[in-house]
């Protein structure tokens, strides 16, 4: 059995958010035993899963991924959208367009520490669209 | 309910590669309301989801990949297979073999600027082989 | 149908590590047709698939990931918890924190030269604990 949903996050800045607080007030339960599926909607924005303690890790997520992924690389040909867009597309595939977890007795059986990341690559990516597949 | 298809993929050079119609054309229907696994039968090629409008963004793709992952490093061990082999691989591992992507009436979820990349990256990948799984 | 089931690794040294009979051997038996889907429970270890015949293979994978994923780089600002730490965080995202493999006669449906690798960044890691769930 599969719901669906879509949901629409409020416009973030650049960088990486945790954001599993705020899908899961969206969903109305999870089942007791299946897997959720968490997609978004972009080629300039990416979903991972990673620490949700310190927000430290998500400030240096964001320094090292803009040193890999530089802005105006001479190279680059896909330049008609802004400095910051062709990096973003690399970045979101480097991150992926998904992500999905294993849900036990009715809650997402992640470890510890983890949470769910909104990578946000774009300087104004403006309000993101996800869908959450739930299969039971 | 699961539904599993078989597809070979023509020989594509090495670059990224745009191949959504190309999957669907394959599958006879997809469920009103799932999700579409697909999976990649190799280690040298990837899938991923990116732009699918502009083919600048693909040949920008493959540059930065290039870069980030390059061929002749003095460190490699893995060198009986081709100068290509080894970065491929990495490269792979980057992009991840499998996309899954949510599926509503009967249509791929997607954002209007997605598309489905295949990444080859050896230089002679030939026919590669995937496997699409419904789950509905 | 979803079955799941929980596996603690044993604790592997740094590097990367072919864990896919480790894994297949905890469970008791995979659906006619299906996907498997592997979670790991950490954010500075993660899974992968690629090559599973030349060990060097994995060898590589660790020289290039600790060469783009350096320790100690001066703007770092997550230091506390070891050099190792934050360059682990950054690797398990490039590398993921799930692998999902489609299932057809009861088998793993991957290439003939995939296999499973957990990935770990830490240099003491410990016992990893995987979800593994069943889909059919």
């Amino acid at each position: 059995m599969i719901k669906q949903y879509e949901i629409q996050l409020p416009a973030f800045k650049r960088g990486f958010h945790l954001i599993t607080d705020l899908i899961m007030n969206e969903i109305p339960s999870l089942p007791e035993t299946g897997l959720i599926h968490i997609f978004i909607q972009h080629t300039s924005a990416a979903l991972t899963i990673n620490e949700n303690a310190d927000r430290d890790v998500r400030v240096d997520f964001e320094s090292w991924m803009d040193k890999a992924v530089k802005e105006n690389e001479p190279y680059y040909t896909h330049t008609t959208e802004g400095q910051d867009d062709m990096p973003a597309h690399i970045k979101s595939a480097l991150m992926g367009s998904s992500v999905s977890i294993p849900v036990m007795k009715g809650k997402l059986n992640m470890g510890t520490w983890q949470g769910i990341y909104l990578c946000e690559f774009r300087d104004h990516g403006g309000k993101r669209k996800l869908v959450v597949t739930l299969i039971e």
